[in-house]
């Protein structure tokens, strides 16, 4: 019986924690599967697989073409590691979940898939190897596929499918885009073929349609503005307003229809996805209830010495006096048990960053109470606290801006000086204040501010020895001094409230990016293994004095007078890894794409023209404006939403129980501030219950909250509480035309 | 009493109008302000308004330095003209409205003192010129102030008071990109500047900090990537990273947030506006219910008759028909009078197109009626009207269009052909639907089509004639040929559904993108203006085989070897006005800008960058921004409206009436179709009471419905029917933050 209980309270912990990070993995609740369950969302084991994830496609930087060429012994023994782990992964997960929903998932089969054909192309080619024979290692196309199928990589797919549930809208306007395209082209031919133009180069100009066709697209991207109209323009004033009607109607209106249907798209099926998200986590929090309840009264209810013991083994890191909170808070009377409605907000409350904040005096007022507590020591630490203490130090880092671009040599007497007065204001604060509260791990620019400084001491430090034992000036050394003297004028900008908002938001926004770091990362490995593919030496830098022969033309004679040859762009090549990354994103960035595209078509064939196309299409036109479209609606949600209900729950308890600090009281040093002087008044006069157990709570700032949390609020409203919810699959169905799904359980409730 | 009832009819009739139209003129009662009130709203005064404004702002073509030189006499009597015209105009508007209102109004102020200055301007050049003396026109600025000022131009106000709204929170935004701007330079100071590394054109790279901060705001507009990144790249792969951060940061992150905060504000100002226009709209309807209303048994009615002298007076336009359908819909039970809450509806029933479709036969019907009823005639209209017919059409403009881009002859005889056969579509089209149908108002792609084949029949026999009498091809009749046998293609589009949706989305943009070309307008003069004083004659244009002096340097020195000169832009210069626009559209696109601004920086002084850089941050970070938050909204409106309560209810009324024609029927040659079949139907059975009267209605396509409209919609919702609104004055004060605004009489209504 006890060992059923035990059972129960791991799967309802397994449950609470899916929950509480909004995971979907339908497992099996059999004993054994819920402890391999919880395995398998360790973090170590979830941050093992991203490593051999990214190794895998980092082995690219090895294998021929190569960055740092490794052996092809040792690339394949890696990659053959990578697969193995990723198959012993697949397998742990199949014996969490169900045997018909793995199999099912098209996800898994993905895997399975991909790790078979990497083995066999891997065999084919080292047996090819073996003979002499070269191949191509068609399956590094796949390996992204790594990234985007395992479990964890559930924002990259929901990105993935909002492009897939965006794309036939798309198709219609770029149907009509193109046709608009051809349109003008034709006109164009007709308007100016026959006139026998040239261009700056001297080259024909608007003879052949294609070529046409893909000026005039390059127009669009608005990368050969204007030199595609000049020829036009010269022969005749008119002629610009082709150009003009052409930009007009291409650039801007299709391009913001573009951006339109994106949007539009993004926003609808990022709303139907969150929806589906509060969903679950209702019927999961359902679940673990029904699992936990016991009778009392007329209704069922969840026990406080089961509740504890839950809260525990999902959140094994909370504190005592935090697990004390939550309850509180979920026995809003002290009954002795926890009902259904408020055991289902458990999630959000575990959500939600309680600070605890430990009272605790200064190390240096416990170990030299009389020193500490002296005037000299209080006049000390008032003199830190006070506003213009904050204010002398700006003025001290813009002076040093001054400094930092004025000075001639490299790292002058004078960046002594502001290091020193760095140090030593960092050593003034941690006098002040409590040093494990400034070190706090929400204090990000306490952190940023010691950690920046430290470094450029070190680093500046290190030099110095350098110079002065070898009379050496390491350009590396002293590359990341620079950087960091100037990242150290970043914080005057937390100084000022109004530019802390805009801080706040693009902070926020950060997590959500890294998304769409991993989708670019997606984009960029296919390309780029393309690209080395098709343009593998076509195209070599040579140093400026160098006397190879074409050296000028990037020793390839095609080049020759060549616009990619003139700009000096030789460097911008597909021979490795890394340099395919910085040519794709050159091409994300649009402007002189077209040179690389001609200057590769140059040294190919002209239909290399459709690779860069392709990726101006999939980048540019649907990526990048995903990207926009997550940054706008980031905003907007940021600017929109107000507190929530059960964070203004939670306050308000806090408040209650007396161990609350205001919001607004918590800037930054304030917050300190105001901590010295809550110890300063419990010295006083003994101090309320609150404060005799030495602690206050504090919600996190708004600083730290991701888009995804605040929308997935907007929809939890929506639910009515005593709704027994969906079941997984209704869920996992809902269209995303329909507000609210209908529901018999939903209806009765309502 | 009678005059006084004659009165009160055209005090109402104006307050109808004026609701109808979204006027917010706050006019006198007295009769004779009323009569001159109706004059002041007349079509032909708004006109002549307009074709003086547009005169004024052209003189720039005309007045030194000229596109097409007058002299300096005939402009300024232009320019008197001008300016009398909108002294008189200015002096009916005081005429019609309140005089304590005129007076604080701030928009007639402006125009009184531009008026002034204008003149006093005017006299002083004219008098230093007859000394000899040249002086600047510096009132040419001045000139958009009467476009933008005069009561017409509501719409491009609006856009200013939108810029207006969001220019504090721009401004944050902006400090803080300038922040991050001025960082980076450091950065790129230090870590490039001493390597005494060399552009592409051998200028030193990086070295003062203004150029740097230059190059990399260019950087941000992504004009000079990836030339900008390739030095520091070719000396260390590593500095790759350095343009990356700056890319990621500045143009992908910060430009972002400026569309987002644009966006943002755009989207709460126009909700703001549009909320007011509707508690306008309604105000005015229940004034003009109280001069008219009567009582009735317990509540006030307007009666049928004084109605139908309403709307006469309103709508003078409008058929009996028309007039009766409108009242059968106000006076839904025919008894006799319109009771409050369907007069106040007026103004949407006004605004709403219903077309009168009458059922009339054709005229060979009428003249030749054995002919046209004889077998092979029904046949041929049979075939006409059956899908294939449009089929085989398009298939025709597919070919069509194949030959356009193969023939090598300017007009060969293939061209004769297609002419000939799409003069034949449109005869047989004409010979089975009747004529004054076939050229309805609303038949926007009937019009399209015969007017373009049309004038390429003129065109092309016009060129044929020219080149056998005189064997002279015109180049200008030859263009136009040209861009006329390809703009014939466009109708292609309009047979395929999917692209029609999309077209209906631009064709109902096309409106208010006058208000963009309008504020387009406004900043190009200003900064035409400007430039023309700044930049005049210090660029010149010479033909490719011209012998001048520097002809290649654009007939400077000072840009020998620049890439202005290189890229052979010399036409891009600011000589004249037309010149001028045509630089600034090239500035609007950016790419390329900051070669100009490096080319005319270089004849004058570096200060002129902060020209092109002003015209950057005004143009494209903020009327961009606006122009694309307007196609989002239009988009995202578009998308998410239905039809609305009113046209619900007239469609319902017309079927009821038993007059209606499907909407889904109403497909172009459909259309037609339908028609004619109900004519047979007609002459077989005798026909209905609607029949009998020979009309069809139906509302106009959403085709034509403007966003405007649309939104107000929204809004319109809002307010209750029964509630008496708030006062003018309450309405215009109305804060965008408040939802729905608060009164006495909204609450006890509510």
């Amino acid at each position: 019986m006890a060992e059923a209980a035990a059972q129960d309270l791991l799967l309802a912990a397994a449950f609470v924690s899916d929950a509480q990070y909004n995971r979907n993995i339908p497992f099996r609740t059999s004993p054994e599967a819920v402890r391999l369950y919880h395995l398998y969302n360790h973090w170590m084991m979830r941050t093992a697989t991203y490593f051999f994830i990214f190794l895998n496609l980092s082995l690219a930087l090895f294998e021929e073409p190569a960055v740092y060429p490794l052996p092809f012994l040792a690339t394949s023994v890696l990659e053959v590691l990578c697969l193995l782990v990723f198959l012993g992964r697949l397998t742990h997960f199949a014996k969490v979940t169900l045997h018909n929903v793995f199999w099912k998932d098209a996800k898994n089969i993905c895997i399975m898939g991909a790790i078979l054909l990497s083995l066999t192309d891997l065999g084919i080619y080292g047996v090819l190897r073996l003979y002499g024979v070269r191949s191509i290692r068609w399956s590094r196309f796949m390996r992204p596929i790594f990234l985007i199928n395992f479990a964890e990589s559930r924002q990259i797919r929901r990105a993935l499918r909002s492009i897939r549930n965006t794309l036939p809208e798309i198709t219609y306007v770029f149907l009509l885009f193109m046709f608009s395209l051809l349109m003008f082209s034709l006109m164009a031919l007709k308007l100016f073929g026959e006139r026998n133009l040239q261009t700056a180069e001297g080259l024909p100009y608007f003879r052949n349609y294609l070529e046409i066709v893909f000026d005039l697209y390059v127009l669009v991207t608005t990368a050969n503005s204007p030199d595609v109209m000049m020829p036009a323009f010269d022969f005749s004033s008119w002629y610009a307003l082709f150009f003009i009607a052409f930009v007009i109607v291409n650039t801007y209106i299709f391009m913001s229809l573009f951006l339109a249907v994106v949007y539009n798209n993004y926003k609808k099926h990022l709303k139907n996805e969150i929806r589906k998200l509060a969903y679950m986590k209702r019927r999961k929090m359902i679940e673990a209830f029904n699992l936990l309840k016991e009778e009392e009264g007329e209704q069922f209810v969840v026990r406080e010495a089961r509740w504890k013991q839950l809260v525990k083994l999902v959140a094994p890191d909370t504190s005592n006096s935090h697990r004390e909170l939550l309850l509180r808070i979920s026995d809003d009377e002290q009954k002795g048990f926890v009902d259904k409605k408020s055991f289902v907000q458990l999630a959000d409350l575990l959500n939600i960053q309680v600070v605890t904040l430990k009272i605790r005096r200064h190390p240096l007022a416990r170990w030299a109470p009389a020193l500490y507590g002296s005037t000299p020591s209080r006049l000390l630490r008032g003199l830190v606290r006070h506003r213009a203490f904050v204010w002398t130090f700006d003025a001290i880092i813009l002076i040093n801006a001054v400094f930092i671009a004025l000075d001639e040599d490299s790292i002058s007497y004078a960046e002594w000086v502001f290091l020193a007065l760095y140090v030593i204001e960092i050593l003034l604060k941690v006098y002040t204040y409590e040093p494990r509260e400034f070190f706090g791990k929400t204090q990000f620019w306490n952190w940023f501010d010691t950690l920046i400084i430290f470094a450029a001491l070190t680093a500046t430090i290190l030099n110095a020895t350098l110079q002065s034992t070898m009379r050496y000036n390491s350009q590396q050394i002293l590359d990341i001094v620079f950087i960091l003297r100037v990242l150290r004028l970043i914080r005057i900008v937390d100084s000022i409230q109004r530019f802390q908002v805009i801080m706040n938001t693009l902070i926020n926004i950060v997590p959500t990016m890294l998304t769409f770091g991993g989708l670019t990362l997606v984009v960029y490995c296919v390309f780029a293994i393309i690209g080395m593919e098709a343009f593998h030496g076509k195209i070599q830098y040579f140093p400026a004095n160098s006397n190879a022969p074409h050296a000028l033309e990037c020793g390839n004679p095609a080049l020759k007078d060549s616009l990619f040859a003139r700009g000096k762009y030789c460097k911008n090549n597909f021979n490795n890894f890394a340099s395919s990354f910085i040519v794709l994103m050159e091409l994300t960035v649009v402007n002189q794409w077209h040179v690389f595209a001609n200057g590769f078509a140059n040294v190919t064939g002209q239909p290399a023209k459709l690779y860069f196309i392709a990726f101006h299409i999939v980048m540019v036109i649907i990526i990048v404006n995903i990207f926009v479209s997550f940054i706008l609606e980031a905003f907007f949600v940021e600017y929109s939403l107000e507190k929530s209900e059960v964070e203004t729950a939670i306050e308000q308890k806090i408040q209650e129980l007396g161990m609350g600090v205001q919001e607004d009281e918590l800037q930054h040093e304030q917050l300190l501030d105001n901590m010295e002087s809550a110890e300063h008044e419990l010295e006083g006069d003994g101090g309320a219950k609150a404060q005799s157990k030495g602690l206050v709570f504090k919600i996190a700032s708004k600083r730290y909250r991701t888009v995804d949390a605040l929308l997935q609020r907007m929809f939890e409203a929506e639910i009515p509480l005593e709704d027994e919810g969906l079941s997984f699959e209704e869920i996992l169905n809902l269209s995303p035309s329909s507000a609210v799904p209908r529901s018999p359980s939903s209806e009765s409730a309502a």
